[in-house]
């Protein structure tokens, strides 16, 4: 175990648990780098829409993101409530299921299971995107760099929680603090220029228009920017999280989060208009992230450039941390439920559920190499479930509210009616606009999600019911099992195996399929068994000959053992089956692998009568 | 078990044997595949050597092939001898086992094992090089071509013998036939033009010398082109395989064999100075093998050539047979003197030795991945196993000879012993000469194969002293052993393993690790076990609470069973775990697997006095 220990750290008790929970400092970056990375792709990914307009386009990002923030702002109020009711962890799904029933919460449940899978892999991929704009060289190897930052960031969780909060704070900071420079220098620069600054390092002409302005294409733009909100409503699943008063530090945590995003998506948004940044083909040569000629364009390709893109890398790529963090407790809450597999509600040995977090670092996996890594093609699978979830999630607020009446539900009901309404608008948007694109594939994996859950449920209640029993043991029929003991020769094995089965019942059948030692066998048995058995006062055990035109040895014995099955429907029969362990794996080989066959054939075809006995012999 | 039918065929009773003997029509294309497509791969290897001298190498291959010839004639006549000695099958292994000793046998077997799958590698790409010669635009298909032929074989002889005696019949007289008529045609039109005759088809520009005449070179060429002789032996390795009278049947077989390939040698090595026609570089662009060249100079690139090179593109690529036919032969008797693993020798279900064919067809694709299924790259890995196996079986008859003294013994120690020198002094030439291009890879594996077999050897040894037995059973220290049953709840499950546990012995523990139930469990063990048991006037059962704080459930088990065989060291106890068993196997996933984690660290952790009791449970 000295290699795991060593990847992902010694186990930790239950009783270390204490301690994991954090403040607004601490919680800033673990709750907030999905949302405050959104800024890095959000305005990016509704930019590469508005390439098709030329240079009308990179003016429409203002409106859009005007819209996207005052979104953002209804959302934020919505949630602040949400933090409030639900002090022990307020997610979607447990909002949705308690105030308004079962199917809405799996609804949310599903809708947000495909959105952080898709976190994650947007943030790896916009991470990347960021790295191969500022090398340009690395465009070649995309994928290679989605799928290391991946594992790595699936060892760091399957380390646990503290680590991570301290592994993440400084490139959060770091980012956000860069960005904050970067459009401050811009703003004063700009203004100074009155509104026409000449770019350090100029970005590449804007291409000609190939399409007319229109309103589709301005919503399908607005769509895609909307992935700039993915993420806040992390602080609301995880108020438990925080150190006493939790409510208040979640509050707090949520109001930074939210006004750095805002500023972040302002000053963005201004700066690339200002700076006549239009954003370049995803996925093609030449390609590069709008953010990095935006740092270009306002502080040249200095240190402060490469530490800018480094720290956007890192918070990217660290963003998908929040779907590491939240997807598997997630699945544990869904799985309690009796929704998904139990053992995904099973804790690891560092306290995290690896269960949840090894079926995510598979699906994100799965995602990156289908998309070839590149963010663009990702973003339009991303926000349906997002915003869907949002949705369920301050839907059932307002129900929250009409149920829990006091003095002010009214304008409670009202916030978070408003955000209901808004983004289940946005949902409908989103849909509509991104449906050809990809949005259709989450709208198929949805129901799919919410049957395997039913699915799942109905099976465990099934098992349940069918194993359930509140009766004492039944002791009156009580007899003793026939066993059977396949033997080939007369070993050691067999000896200890007779001699075992002895122990277990006065009625043993040895069983032998005809081979170049049948004769021998039978005298040996004579001599070696069925005499010093008789002489202990016991009835001697047969030996059965089977016959086996196929040279198959397995099959008869068991065909032979259901048919006593079969004629003794009372009977319980136990089948030894002597095994020789070796000290080394590689000797496996060497030896016919009867018992394990043996041992399959009787689980599949056997039945509750029929008790399987492996008596080890180790070679030393 | 009915798509398995379809593709290998219905399984054959042991008594279906009889019947699968061959006569000579038959026995040339199963035995002589391989002898007789020499010719298509072996001149040609030589003259890619010679590439490099131009014109005058294309001359050099006159006397290269007459001393190849001479070889071929002295191994002939040594043959003949083996097949008289060793009626029942003198395959090399054989041979130098009985009369030199087992290291020389184990050696023979070695080289023998290698020379096989380079058999099958070399026929299949020597044939899709004939093929991607009619056909250019197949040449970037190479790989996939040999890997495709591969699988083809494969399956054919996991159907068994008989059937692939058939299938070859009629490539094997197609490709001498035609080889034969373009000979003659060749021949006559030589003859008509004085010695210089006008190709139908030119064959390319011999290209200018790009190095000098020297002795290095001409063994060089020598040593590849010796790889004609691959394949002789396998005449009499198969003797018992003829009908009666076998061994005239199989030197009937022999002589046939061995005057058609020489007729092809020296027709090929004659019409290729009369035509002038160099090799072409192997796997680069433009590639032409030179019997392609050489039909395409005598006969035109009409219906016959096409004819010619589909004939030999089967048979070279079904050469590949003769190794699918005898490795597995070879390693089931090695199997059966206890060298290589002993599930080797067991016969599949179509009467053949199915492991041996999977071995083969792995290593045989390995090999063509790793050289691209480029035949000029495999031959120098090539020829020295066969000339070795040549070697120690002739210098096995020189001891056989020596040993069973008879009137003609003499004369036929000097044959054997002339044979056993000269293919002796082959393998030194081959060696020296080819041993950077890839014979070091064969000097490594012929030990890396004979340490092998000997570990396998001596381990059987071992592990057959260690369970040998000759005792009879020992009924004196006779007790029940100890039943632990791991319970987690209440349920039909835990009942039954319960009432199971009690049938086989009076003593058992119930084990639980503690959880939300233990409070539960507790009363119902009480109510549900420890009364009726007591009714019936047996000890009550104990149940034991074990603490978990690392959260695992199976370790803590075992950890106490372990205990428990340690504080009584003459205990035997039984591990009683019961399992559910679903209707479907994607069910497993909603299970725990705590029944299989249990049982693999039992069995790995365990010891002798330990066994492990699968009581089934299951859900219809």
């Amino acid at each position: 175990m000295s290699f795991l220990d060593l990847l992902i750290g010694k186990p930790l008790a239950t009783s270390d648990e204490s301690g994991e929970r954090v403040g607004p400092a601490a919680g800033i970056p673990i709750f907030g780098l999905d949302a405050l990375s959104s800024a890095a792709y959000g305005p990016e990914a509704a930019l590469t829409l508005l390439i098709a307009l030329g240079a009308l386009g990179v003016a429409y990002i203002v409106p859009i993101s005007t819209a996207i923030i005052i979104l953002l702002t209804i959302v934020y109020f919505s949630y602040r409530q949400t933090i409030d009711a639900y002090p022990g962890g307020g997610g979607s799904y447990t909002v949705a299921r308690e105030n308004i029933g079962e199917g809405a919460g799996l609804l949310a449940a599903a809708a947000l299971m495909i959105d952080y899978v898709l976190t994650a892999a947007v943030g790896i991929s916009a991470g990347v995107g960021a790295l191969v704009s500022a090398v340009p060289s690395l465009l070649p190897h995309t994928l290679a760099l989605c799928l290391g930052i991946l594992v790595l960031i699936t060892l760091v969780n399957l380390r646990g929680v503290r680590e991570t909060g301290g592994v993440f704070m400084i490139p959060t900071y770091l980012f956000v603090g860069t960005l904050l420079i970067t459009i401050l220098i811009g703003l004063f620069r700009a203004l100074a220029a009155h509104g026409h600054p000449m770019p350090v390092v100029a970005p590449p002409a804007i291409p000609a228009a190939t399409a007319m302005v229109g309103a589709w294409l301005v919503l399908k733009a607005f769509a895609s920017g909307c992935t700039a909100l993915t993420g806040v409503e992390a602080v609301s699943n995880g108020v438990r999280a925080f150190r006493e008063p939790t409510s208040e530090n979640a509050k707090k945590t949520l109001t930074v989060i939210i006004g750095l995003l805002i500023i972040l998506l302002a000053g963005i948004a201004w700066l690339v208009k200002a700076y006549q940044i239009a954003a370049t083909d995803p996925g093609a040569a030449g390609y590069q992230s709008v953010l990095s000629m935006l740092v270009a364009a306002v502080a040249g390709k200095g240190v402060f450039y490469f530490v800018t893109i480094g720290s956007i890398l890192l918070v990217l790529a660290l963003s998908a941390n929040t779907a590491f963090a939240d997807l598997p407790r997630l699945c544990r809450i869904i799985a309690l439920d009796g929704y998904l597999p139990r053992s995904m509600s099973n804790r690891g040995r560092r306290l995290v559920y690896t269960e949840g977090i090894y079926v995510l670092a598979v699906l994100t996996g799965g995602l990156l190499i289908l998309f070839g890594g590149v963010t663009d093609r990702l973003i339009p699978l991303y926000a349906v479930g997002a915003f869907l979830a949002f949705t369920l999630s301050q839907l059932g607020m307002v129900f929250h509210w009409k149920r829990v009446r006091g003095p002010h539900s009214g304008r409670y009901m009202f916030i978070n009616g408003l955000g209901a309404f808004v983004t289940g608008i946005t949902v409908l948007v989103v849909l509509v606009a991104k449906f050809l694109e990809g949005a259709w594939i989450t709208v198929l994996l949805i129901p799919a999600l919410l049957l395997l859950m039913y699915a799942v449920h109905r099976h465990y209640r099934y098992v349940s019911e069918r194993v359930a029993d509140s009766t004492p043991l039944d002791l009156r029929h009580f007899r003793p099992a026939l066993v059977v003991v396949p033997i080939e020769r007369w070993s050691v094995i067999a000896k200890k195996a007779i001699t075992f089965a002895l122990s277990i019942s006065p009625e043993v059948i040895g069983l032998h399929v005809n081979c170049e030692w049948t004769e021998q066998l039978k005298k040996e048995w004579q001599e070696y068994v069925e005499k010093p058995v008789q002489e202990v006062g016991l009835a001697a055990p047969r030996l059965v000959i089977l016959d086996s035109p196929y040279r198959y040895v397995s099959s008869p014995i068991v065909d032979y053992v259901l048919g006593l099955a079969k004629d003794d429907p009372t009977r319980e029969i136990a089948v030894l089956i002597p095994e020789l362990v070796e000290k080394h794996w590689y000797y496996y080989f060497l030896h016919n692998q009867r018992a394990a066959v043996m041992k399959t054939l009787l689980y599949v075809k056997g039945n509750q009568r029929i008790a399987v006995v492996n008596v080890p012999w180790y070679i030393e």
